[in-house]
């Protein structure tokens, strides 16, 4: 007998909403109940998508054009897709990922205006016919939370700049969390979370899983 | 005064066909003559397409799904485009390539059997409205010419094996062959060019520039 589909979770959100603290969060929640997942983030999540990253995220690469940029997100995603995504929640599993489709029209479509039917386009192809079935999105002023990523990134790249997303101004920053919320407003899998305090968030989380999924 | 616009000039063809060589001597020929030019490669010729080339031709990345490995060679001519083809030919250069967009449909659409039409759709997004002025589709028997690529490969990465696109069979060699010279019939601005000496082919390749453009 065929196992039952499992559930395709994203979480989404700007810079510093606290994504993966509640992916993190999540995990601990979903094991403790024995739950089976696999959890995973974008871009990246597969060698090749991880290489695909650091591309993607490397400072030095500040000449990339927005269509190149849309292109390596997009592959990635395809990659995602295929070796984890729909092996994972076609065998039951839950799967999470930190971002996914929605980053992609959020930052380069509200973002860097990059023409928002063309990514879906792109996107479409990348997909594979797979679509979330609930998406988290983790709203945050962008004053606050890129001030919270840059600080956090100062540690991993070791200068005082942070990577290429973060270096963006702070209209970027409030393109793409305006985009985010007309995306939740167009979609009917959306919850949408304020900025709080993390245990609150996470029982928002839960709570939202229960009412839905029964989980 | 705006300078005259240049001309885009690309080459095409099977593993172990001789472009990088013709590529060669054409620059030579060009140098000789004074006149300004640029030459590159695909996947490459930016140092973020160069990026985006060594993760496409490392042998451990064989779990690639075909969307993925279209992805990444559209993402490495968008970025070739936008930052040296673009520029370069409304400088007035001429600007060769080793490699464009029909070794895309060739390899991927008819070599991978993925959608032609898909192709056509992201390849229009990453050529981002330029094509070549004129294609030299320089034409071997797979059987001759992927033994010679695999014999140079081996120096490069110092194993037993070739590429990830050099270990492919034979059938699929064929239908990439097949592919460029159908490819060739459709397009009005394709040379082609049989298997010769290195000599005769570049005596082809330098008169077919003459009576096209007069150079």
């Amino acid at each position: 007998m065929a196992a039952k589909r499992g559930y395709f979770i994203t979480f989404e959100g700007a810079e510093g909403s606290g994504k993966s603290t509640q992916v993190k969060l999540l995990c601990e929640y979903l094991a403790k109940k024995k739950i089976d997942y696999e959890v995973s983030r974008e871009p990246g999540g597969t060698d090749i998508g991880e290489q695909i990253r650091e591309i993607l995220l490397n400072p030095k690469n500040s000449k990339m054009c927005a269509v190149t940029e849309l292109l390596l997100y997009s592959a990635s995603r395809s990659q995602h897709i295929y070796e984890r995504i729909k092996p994972a929640i076609e065998s039951g599993k839950i799967f999470i990922s930190d971002r996914f489709s929605f980053a992609t029209l959020a930052y380069q479509g509200y973002g860097r205006k990059i023409d928002l039917e063309l990514i879906k386009k792109i996107t479409d192809i990348a997909v594979q016919g797979i679509e979330p079935d609930l998406i988290f999105l983790l709203d945050i002023d962008p004053l606050v939370g890129v001030n919270k990523a840059k600080i956090k990134s100062q540690a991993i790249y070791a200068t005082e700049n942070g990577d290429r997303l973060e270096n963006e101004s702070i209209e970027f920053h409030n393109d793409v969390r305006n985009g985010y919320l007309e995306l939740a407003c167009q979609n009917h899998n959306v919850k949408v979370i304020e900025y709080a305090p993390i245990e609150i968030v996470h029982q928002q989380i839960i709570k939202t899983l229960e009412q839905k999924f029964g989980i």
